[in-house]
Order: structure tokens, then C-alpha cells, then sequence
């Protein structure tokens, strides 16, 4: 292969947004924007979040608001909730003089694992719950948001920019539900024989024709977030790593790609995988990616518009790190480190690093040299999930606008196959 | 204890229904009565069941009839869609040529245990499913519901009178899924924290002050179903039993009894329990009846009509065997054989025999001397379940009128709660 | 079939043991006998058990005797330290004063399930205790074996007298522990690849050529133990009960028998068994009866000699309840009740009713009417167990000679079927 | 604190091993030395590593010699014949000419994970196999240690030469399961409330007074295995990584800084933990280090000499990664990474880097960038690990001279703690 070569100096920034790739320009705006008063921008973002989870709830029945197709996933109705009630406990409780909340009931229903805030209804029973309904949550969500909108015409400026921390990280925890709201029902949908569409005229995103690799020579690269814009505490502290030599595929892995894999025997090979995968493999009965169904009419995947025909060309998706490591490894490449993947991101080198799938790295889920958890109740977040997870990078078809970011980390167990997770290659070879 | 003693006739039956108690009276008359044409009577009984299951699902919200909140329960909308096709696979199906099913997918989605009828959807998974939604299983009942009527009007009285058994079945069967929706939704608002009633003016209904003792002298009876009267397949062959000598409670044990219990260290005394039982006790950190909750205000516990406090005059309800078994150790008695039982019930010598709870009996759920299983489809119903299991005898307030025979054996796993069962002791002391 | 008619009178018993078959007189002598004092007769019968149990082991490697190859099954050296400590907790530690035990950690290892006793070992990890060794047990066995000799002849025959029930308990339980000794060690053989023989001389006992059926006509009849000699409590008490009209098999159920059952898809015909019967075989992959072995050469099995070829003569051994359900109701037929063989064997008209395989009934292990434990330690022998078991009838090649009789009730859970285990069938047509 | 700043050079290597602390100059030397020809260096290798073997069994009863305590474990005899297999199928069986298997059943029982060469026993099942006996591993190991002593002085020095890699696999193979041996029966030890010492005599190793920390600046360094020694493929490629800032402790985490954790309620306190990690502390109910246990004396520990009261200044031992992470967090430390560990050992900057604890690193244990596993059969040696598991470094009481490597990976999985496993502690601070 002759890939383009691509020398990106160390330390080089991103420091013409202007001029980046579409992709690139919507990772990490400001959430806050373009209006008069800090009142009304915070009204605004907050409405535009708060309207999107209900946009996406909107095709949904309430019987479909309430299922709970595996413990890793929530019900709708819950999603709804457990976001409303973030609101409640951060903001308004905390911040909001005499504020009486919706429900007594409501925090230990909908608490979802912060422990510093008190007991909480069991993960795995969300979907046991009827009572409240859609229904009732819907006037949970008009109450809360009714107040918040309220508090901010009601506080002074000085008090709301000293609350814009908290803010930005609601908004930003909503739209992290945002995504597991559609990852979720696309599980419980496709649990279903009658494959029930979310909604018959979606359609997947269209990749970029990209092919090729691009290569890294080794250099000193700062990684992790920088500036004052809106991240997760995980994302710190920005450090300088090494990097390279190596290469990077411009391109997703497409499901033609995966085809081959699947007719050389690839889940049946236990040479190519990781033990623990192989024992996964073999105990679930993997023999394609996550909701392929074989058909008289061939492979079939179930999407958010039902079920469709394979799409060669399309990257391929629900995939998990155990099958995206075998296929690398079948592939005589690799899975590319997180670092590897930041650092060509970073240089606008990559296509299809957002909006598509998340994009597995063989990097583990681990703390930046120095990082400690924040030591309030939102510090929780994220560094307790610090041991046995993968990084995947970039962001998926299913990721609200303006929540990626260049220095993004997601994480899920090795196992997880229920989110938009694809992969890209690296290779280390001359 | 001065119990009224009682010497039944070896062989006697109940010759005088006329003078028999009001609970006597229930079991076991006709389902077809009281209209000038059979097709008629066969809609009357037909249209008098439907629509029994209707109301009972009635008070229920859409996602309270999609909740199983444990894999021994069912949705409620799983139990009129199942009921459903009951009619439409055996009889409109088998009987009624031209008849289209309403959605090709029903049959897979409703069958629950009939091998025989082809693959059906796993037990565990009918909580996952959204759809069909309750307002399509309306739809569904409705449609069948017209199918049959007019199938009844439109087939010859001959034709009918063969299928009478058939007819007969499909109503007795849909009458146990009428008690099971009761006990199914119970169960998952039990698990609700916020403890939603089924119906804010439910009442229990007033136990017969019975006391004392019932007293069997030795003698043989034909215990098991006689006559031509619709009755299960495992209430049959009748056969004769020598009985007795023994005393049974002509009551209920009561809450009151079981606080006593409880008062002494029943649940923590290894020493009361069957092996098995106590492991079940601890490894589910009994301590009380299912549904009791602790509260500030004493023991409550969860009944069709929410939160109650306990009544201690009640027959204790949702006791499993294990706890029974214990109980009648504690209290130096034991509990009846089914034949037993089915005597004394059968001279009227028992109060609350039916309507109140079930009876858990020590007899084990095994089959009638020469019994054999019938073997066409319907033959599946009772013998597949003959191990493991103890029998109950009675009724339960959940169960529907005219279900309830002095002949009938239901049949639970000793560690079960979720049904409304309670117990009777017996004495084979002098 | 034209099986030899029977007609027992009702309430007939065994009145002249001298003229029973072989296999009839077996049952229930007395152990102690033959010597001139009484400290004299126990001390030659308590020698006798004990020196059985040594006889039995002495086959045996230190590692044979250490393994547990399942949580039900013990190791040899457990079953000796065991049976041992019974006799230092219940005989020398409470009636021979200033008597030290062995060691001060045994009766903790060694305890089984005697709640009243104090804290146990866990059962499952009695294979993880690799000290004692096999040579201390023996230290143990010959320190309490002097003990006790030495104790009868310290001790007045008056006070012995008293203890008879005691020590006639300890033998007897003994001798259940010699017939584990040789089930335990079996299923470990049988999960060594290179199939070690127990004895490479051993020969299994030849059946009696029994054929036909041997009939019961209604009649009430007294089950359970009478008389003085030694019973364990749950043959008591005795009590009438109603039997027949039906037809017992002389013969038991053959391999030639069972292979006609395989051949014709048994193991795969869901209709044949019970269900959770048909979720054991296809959850453990069951195609034939325990130990059975697929080989080149044929079925062969697992036996105390090693891997033999199957003889289609021998009795089918090591088949579960669930097998044993589903083979009567493929052959059209049933297993008898307790009750039914009891009477069929008291009036000696079974043959190959001791000393072959232990026969499954289809009577669930419940108390007989009125039983109840005796509340001393040793009380906890028996009843605890009076839940989710069957009942077998007469013994196998295993049981110690002097250890059978007529009302012997033995119990094991539906789905073990690592005991010497099989089936005679009952027929209750014409 | 005051920490002894050390500023090592980028890319600095250990150039005077002579001078080395005698911990340091252990790793690596090769396994072959002081003899004349090759043949006879090989033998002296060849011959004291297996006598180590032996050595260590010594011992150890037969009974000792079987048991399997956990999955996780084996028993000695399995390693003792495992390792033997080793060479007779990778060395005899595939270079010796008509060399006839000792018997013929063992490489499938001897055989670990090696996929590639056949079907194996199941691992969980060791314990289970009482036959062969310690004897006949005894004669296994004789018959394969002569065959290959006379294999080496039956081929050219030509041949053996190009052997070599294979013979030190071997040997190093070997090495490995005797730190397994010792760790693996201290765990069955630990489980006998009797306790019983491997070795009555044996004392732990004296630590090295460390105290303070040693400084790392920011700088380039090359980690991984260089040069021609013996190393395992998880140790290649060697390549540059960037490291620094950060102190390491020149000690290891004591006993006492452990009790002063638990005091403080570490085991109890949520926030401190790893999500996974607590659920592990709880679920297991850890409350102190593996193998302590509180007696009316205080807190012992489980040792290979027995049970022994707590040495405060000794390493803790015996804590999963969990704990440690846990322990480190409780500190305001953290855990080192395995490159910031390997850095500090190069520059000799550790007390008791080797032979007291291996130590966990917080770096998950991944492939080195461009990592391939060899394709031979000794290829799954190391890669098919490289998820879900720690590194750990250094090297433990238990890992037999000779074996130890700076560039040594050790991986176990975060809830383990049967290894000899502490921690050294890093800071990121100022």
C-alpha cells in the first residue's frame, strides 16, 4: 500500500479551526451562544438540549419508554428522569432557595450511581418500574425545566457564571443520554421478531470514500484537553507523550471488510483472538457483528430504521473490542492507541473520526498521568471506571451535535457490543 | 382443644348441593347456562370470560401491562394476547376453514409452552417486548373475539357439541391466566418503591370466623374429579384413598398466628426448616410473609389495594411452602395431605376453603394412580409439571367464579410467594 | 404379558422370614449377634462395620482418598474421619467421662450437617483439605476404635442396654457412608480419562432372570417399619394404607431395555419427559444413562472394574428420576409408589429387589402421616430432607450385607444419578 | 517529604552490572554458564532446573500434591507433570527420532492451553484426577530427564545450538510454574483451618530500609527487552517512550501503612475504590489482605511457614489491584506505570525491586507498539493475555533465581490476589 505520508510536527495544535474539516469543526464549540444576555444564552442551550431528548423519545411508545432489554441499558422513560433529575439535585436543589422538589420519591428512583447522594433504586430493576409513566415524566421534565428557565431570569449574572461549570456538565450528561437513549432501544428493538423500525426513514451517514493511511514519525505530542472550553475531568491533565512511528488508516473498517473476515472462518479461529474474547465469542454464539440477522435474503442488520440489507460500504458497527482486536490482528495490522489516534485527529488526518462509530483504540481505559477525581459529588464521573474498559475515540451517528471533541474519551468493556462501535486500523510495519 | 369431632361416611359425596355453603356452591358448576340455543349459551359463557379478562387489565396503564418483574411472571398484555391465541390456534385455526390469523407473527410471540405447536418466544424475554403494544392486543382480542362469535352462529349444533371439551378448555384456561394477572402485577408493584395500588378500594375479603378442628376417622374415599363437568386432566382418575385418622383446622392460619411465629424467632431457627427451605430463607433474607414491608408505623404489607397495615385476622397470605412447612412445626402440627383435604372439603367441613387463599397441602404434585397425559396438543397441559412442585388445594380471592372445585389441584414450587397461599394445619395427635 | 397372578391379603406380613428368599432375609437381623456378653456382641458387630469401611477404602491411593469430584460426593478419607467422629461426638464425648478427643479440630472438619452440633467445614471444600492425610485418619480411626472397645467392657451392661439405640445408629450410618464410599470414588473414575478400576476383579452380581408382572388387587395394607429391630425414623410411623389394582414387574428394567429406548430418540423426545426432566438432559447433554461411554468398540460403561462393554442382561444403573420417568412413560407404562413395592415386597414377589440397583418410585419423600422428628441431634437425620426428593426402594450391589429391609426408604434429588440407580415399572391397565 | 532527587538521562542503560545492588544484578544472566561443552552446559541448566522443581514439591504429601483449591490454581503434580510434558512434546517429541511418549494418555492431560497442539483436560477438573499419582509424576519426570540428558549428548553441537531458544523457553516455562507451585498450594493451606506449614522453618526475606523518593525528569527512554539474552516476546519490541515527571518510592508499601489504611475504614469506604473494585470488596467480603485472619492474638497471616503474627515493617502481600489502587488513592498517591517502574530499576533507583513482592503497575497489560506473537506453537504464550489484566513488575519470595529481568512482564487480573503481590507507591505532585 501506498499510503500518504504525513509528517505532523510535534506539538503542532490545531490552531486554525476555521480552516478545519467539517468533522473537526464540530468537535468542542461553546454550548453557549449567540444571544444577549448570559440569561438568555444559558436558556437557550438549555432548551436546545433539553428539546433534543424529547425529539428523540418522541417515536416512542410507552410501553417502548419502559423496557430494559439487559441490565447495561435503561429505559427511556428512565433517560428522561434520571437527566431531569441531575437538574434538580445539582442545580436547583442546591442553588435554588426554597425549590421543592417534583416527587419525594423521584431522587431515589432516579439517582443512577452517584453514591455521595444517597441510596438509589437498583440498576438492573429500572425496567420493573411502571409507575411513574411517560406521561408523568413528561410533566417532571416541563416542571424542572420550567424552574430552571425561572432561576436563571431570577439570579444575577455574577451567581450564573459561577454556576456555568455545573451547567455545562448537565447539559453535556444529558447529551451522554442523549446517545444511550437510541443505543438503548436499538437493543430492546432488536430483541424483537417483528424488528420494530425507530424510525422507517432514517438513514445511516454517508462515509467519506476514505483510503490509505497516514503516517505519523515519532514526536513529542501534547494529549488531553487544553483551553477553557467544556470536557470531562478524564480528559486531564494534558500531557506530552511519544508517538510514532506509525501508520493510521484514513478509512473506517466497512462491512465488506468484515464480510471477509467472517468468510475466512474469523470467529471460529481461536489463533486470531484474545482468550478472554474467544471465550466470549464461543459462549455467546458470535458469528457476525451485534443485530446481524442471516436471512434467506442474506445478511440483514438491525438499525434505527429497521431491518435493512448489509451495506458493503458502509463502516461496520456494533462491534466489540474482542471481535475488533481478531480482526486486526487477521488483517496483519492493529487497533491503533489513543494517543495515535488524538494525535492524528488533532492534525485533521483522519476520515469519518466523527459522527459515524465509535472507534475502538487497544488503549485501556486508565488515568492520565497525575489525574485524581474531583473530590465533590460529580467527581464520581468518571474516575471509578478506571480499570477493565477500552478508549474508543471520535464520536457515532447517534451523538448529539456539538459533544464531540478532539480529545473525547468514551470507554465500555471489551464485551459491550450495543453502541455504534466500529474500528480503524494502525500499523506499525515499514 | 375441643374440636368438634366429625365422622364422614367412607365413600360419602355431596349429595345435596342445594344446602351446601355459599363457597361449596361456586365450584364446579356449568360455564353454559341460562340462554335458548347452544351457540347462544356457548357465546353468553364465551363473551362472559372475555371480557372478565378485560377488566381485570382495565385499571392498568400501558406500561403496567408490559412489566414482568420476574421470570415466573407474565405482562399482563402477554396474558390476553396468550389467552388470545388459545382460540385462535385451536379453534378458529383447527375448526374454522378460511380463518387468516390476525398478525403471522402471534402465534411465535404468544404460544408459551406447547412443544408441540412449534418455537415460540423465550419465557424470560416477554418484558422486552414493545410491540405489539397493549392498544394492538385491544385490537388482536377484538378481532378474535368477532371471529369466534360468528363462528359460533355459523356452525351447526353437531359440530359445536364436539367441540364443547375444546371450547370448555379455552375458557378454563383463560380463567387461571385471569388469577395470574393478578398475582403477576401485584408482584411488580411490590418491587415499586412507591407501592402503586391496582385499585385504591380494594378490599380483602371477610374470613369465616372458623376454629377448632374438623375430625376424619379412618375410611376409604374416592378422592379425584366424577362426573361430566368440565376438570383438568390431572384431577383424574378418580380413585380411592384410605383416609384418616385426623384432624384438620376447620381456619385459616392467621397474620395474627404467623406474628408468633415470627415473635419467636421462627424465620432464624434452623431447626423448624426443611434443609432446602432454609436455604431459600436465608439466601433470600426472609424474615416475613412476601410483600410485608417494615415500616415506621409497624409491618405493612403490599396488597391489591397498595400499602396496608397488616390485619391480624386475616388468613396470612403469600407464604411459600417452605415457610408453611415451618410453621406447622412451630406450631406442633402438621400440615394436611391433598386427599385429606379434599375430604373434609368435600363434607363441607372446612371454612375459607375457597376464595380466601390457597391451600398449600404436603402432598407433592404427582400423578393420579394410572393417570397418562392425553396425548393431543391440549395433553401438554398438566403432566409435564408432575416433579418438584406440591399441590394446593382451594381458591384464592384472585381467582375468577366459577373456576373454583372441590377436585382441583394447583400445583406451585415450594419456594413460591407471588400467589395469594396461605395454609390449613392438621393435627395427627389424639 | 401374561404375568403370574397375586393376590396378597390385606394386612398379610412376613411370618416366617426362615422360608423368604435369599434377598428377603437379608433385611433388618439384628447386628448384634453370636457372641456370649453383651459388651462382647457389640463389640464383634461394632468391629465388623468398622473394619468394612477400612475394607473398602483399602483399594484405594492417599489421592484417591482425597478427591471430591462433585459438591455432592465426599472423599474416602472424609468418609472414614466421618463416620469416625460420630462415634467421639455422640458415644465416648458424651457417655465416657474425661475422654480427650483425637484432635481438637476434628469435629469441626468432620461434622456433616448435625446443625445442633456446632459449626462445619463447608461441604463443597471438604477435596481442598489435603491435611489430615489418608495415615492420620487411620491414626484416628484405630485411637476411637480402641476407645470404644475398651469403653463397652469398661461399662455395665445395664447402662449399655440403654445405649443400643445409639451405637445401632452409628452402625447404620456407617454402613450409608460404605455404600458413598463406593458411589464417589465411582464418579471420580469415571471423569478420569484413563478410567482406573476400583478392582480390576470386581464383578457385577447377576441378575435373576425375572419376567412377567406380578399383580396387586385392592387392598389396605400396613407400610412402614414394625417391630423392635433397628429403623431409621422416617419408616415410621407404621400405618394402612389402600393399594392396587395394579401390576408390578418382577425383573428390572434391563440395558437391553434401556438401548431399545435410545435407539428410538428417547433422549430427544421432549413429549416423553417431565419438564424440568427434559431441561436437565439437554442443560448436562444427556444421550445415555450415567457413565456410559461412546466407544469405538460400542457403548461401554464406567463400573467399580473399569470401562466394561455394556451387558444387555444387567440391570440399566446410574439413571435419574427424569430418565426413569420418561423411560416408563415411552414404554407405556409407570413406576410403581412406595407403598406399592413395599407390599409387592414384603409378600416376596419381586426379584432382584435388594442388592442390584436401588429402584426409583414415583413417590415424592414426604413425611409419613404423623411422622415427626425426634428432637434430639440425631433428630436431624432424616426429616430435613422431606422436600424435592424421591423415594427409592430396596438396595444396590454398594449397600452392606445386613443393611437392607423391607421399609428402607432411600432419597435422592430427581436429577442424581450418580448412584447405583434404576427402575422397575408398574402398569395399572387392565 | 525530602525525596533524593535523580535526574537519570534520557535513554540511560544499566552500563556496569557488576557494580549493580545484588537485586539488580540478578536479572538476566543466562541459565547457561561454567561448563565445557555445550552439551554438558545445557545438562547443568537443564538438571538444576528441574532439581528445583523437585525440590520444591519435596514437601509435600501426595495428598498436598493434588489438590486444586480454586480454578485458578493446580495442582503440584499437574505442574510437576505439565512442565515435564513440555519437553517431551516440544523438545523429544519433535527433535528426538523415534522417541516413544512416556504414556500415551498424558499429553492430553498435561497439556495447559495450547490450543495449536490438541484437545486438553479441563483446567477446572485437575484437582479431580487422583491417578497418576504423585509416584508415577515422580517416574515421569526421571524417564523424560534422562531421555533429554542423553538427547544432548547425543546431538551435534550444530543442532543443540539451534535449539537453544526452544531449551531456554523451556526452562524459563518451568521457572514460571515453580512460582506457581508455591504460591498455589500456599492458597490450599490457607483454606485448611488447620493451617499447616509448607515449611515450618522458613523465614520471609528481610526489606531493604527504603525510605523516600527517587525523581524522574521528563525524558525519552527505550523500555522493553534489548540484547540477546532470554527474554518472553511480551517484552519486544524495545522502543522509546516518553516518561516524567513523577517520584517513585524507593520502598515497598508496608504492613504497617496497610493497617493504618484499614483503620481508617479503607475497606469500607466507596469513594476510594474503582467501581469494580468495590463490588469485588464487597461481594468477597474483603476486609484486610489476602490469607490474614483476626484471632484473639490479633492479625496473622497465612505464610509459607504457617500462620504468623503481622510484621509491620514487612511488604503487605497478598493485595489484588483493587486494593492497591484503593490504597494508593487513600495515600493522595498513585500507582506507578510499568515504564515508569522499568526506567527507575534500570537506574537502580529501587529497594526491593526483586524477590520480596511483585508489584502492580496501574498500566494495563497491552501489546508493545507492533507486537506480533510469534506463529508458532509457543506463540500463545503471551499475546492471548494482553487484556483485561495488570502489569505487575519486578519479582516475588517465590521467583527461583535466575529468572528475575528488569524488563520483566507479570500480568494477573485486578481481583487476584493469591500471588505474592504489593505495591510501590508514585507522585505526581510537585
Amino acid at each position: 500500500m501506498s499510503g500518504a505520508t504525513f509528517f505532523p510536527k510535534p506539538e503542532i495544535s490545531v490552531t486554525n479551526p476555521a480552516s478545519a474539516a467539517a468533522a473537526m469543526a464540530a468537535p468542542n464549540p461553546s454550548l453557549f451562544s449567540g444571544s444577549r444576555t448570559l440569561a438568555g444564552r444559558l436558556t437557550d442551550a438549555f432548551l436546545a438540549v433539553r428539546s433534543e431528548t424529547e425529539r428523540r423519545a418522541e417515536p416512542l411508545t410507552p410501553e417502548d419508554q419502559m423496557v430494559q432489554s439487559m441490565p447495561d441499558a435503561s429505559p427511556t422513560k428512565w433517560h428522561r428522569a434520571h437527566t431531569t433529575w441531575f437538574w434538580e439535585q445539582f442545580l436547583l436543589g442546591e442553588h435554588s432557595p426554597g425549590y421543592i422538589p417534583f416527587h419525594p420519591d423521584y431522587a431515589f428512583l432516579f439517582n443512577s450511581y452517584y453514591v455521595g447522594v444517597g441510596p438509589r433504586h437498583a440498576r438492573a430493576q429500572r425496567g420493573h418500574l411502571t409507575r411513574p409513566g411517560a406521561e408523568e415524566i413528561t410533566a417532571y421534565r416541563r416542571h424542572v425545566d420550567a424552574a430552571v428557565v425561572k432561576f436563571f431570569h431570577d439570579t444575577s449574572d455574577k451567581m450564573l457564571a459561577g454556576l456555568i461549570p455545573l451547567i455545562e456538565a448537565g447539559l453535556n450528561h444529558e447529551q451522554q443520554h442523549q446517545e444511550l437513549m437510541l443505543t438503548d432501544i436499538l437493543h430492546a428493538f432488536a430483541q424483537n421478531p417483528m424488528a420494530p423500525a425507530y424510525d422507517t426513514l432514517w438513514t445511516s451517514p454517508a462515509p467519506h470514500a476514505g483510503s490509505g493511511w497516514t503516517r505519523l514519525i515519532e514526536g513529542i505530542h501534547t494529549i488531553g484537553h487544553q483551553g477553557d472550553n467544556f470536557h470531562f475531568d478524564n480528559e486531564k491533565p494534558a500531557h506530552r507523550v511519544l508517538v510514532g512511528p506509525v501508520k493510521l488508516a484514513r478509512g473506517l473498517v466497512t462491512n465488506a471488510d468484515w464480510l471477509a473476515f467472517m468468510d475466512d472462518g474469523g470467529y471460529r479461529t481461536a489463533s486470531l483472538w484474545l482468550m478472554d474474547g474467544f471465550a466470549a465469542a464461543t459462549g455467546e454464539a458470535w458469528e457476525a457483528p451485534g443485530y446481524w440477522r442471516k436471512t434467506a435474503d442474506g445478511w440483514q442488520v438491525m438499525t434505527l430504521g429497521g431491518l435493512r440489507p448489509i451495506d458493503a460500504n458502509a463502516p461496520v458497527c456494533h462491534v466489540s473490542y474482542y471481535e475488533a482486536d481478531a480482526f486486526a490482528r487477521w488483517s496483519g495490522k492493529h487497533l491503533p492507541t489513543e494517543m495515535e489516534w488524538e494525535v492524528a485527529a488533532r492534525a485533521e488526518q483522519l476520515d469519518d473520526a466523527f459522527g459515524m462509530v465509535w472507534q475502538w483504540t487497544r488503549s485501556a481505559y486508565s488515568p492520565y498521568p497525575g489525574y485524581r477525581a474531583s473530590q465533590d459529588v460529580l467527581g464520581e464521573y468518571n474516575g471509578k471506571f478506571m480499570v477493565n474498559q477500552l478508549v474508543l475515540r471520535g464520536s457515532s451517528l447517534a451523538t448529539p451535535e456539538r459533544h464531540s471533541r478532539v480529545s473525547y474519551r468514551n470507554f465500555f468493556y471489551p464485551h459491550h457490543r450495543w453502541q455504534f462501535t466500529g474500528l480503524r486500523l494502525a500499523d506499525y510495519g515499514a
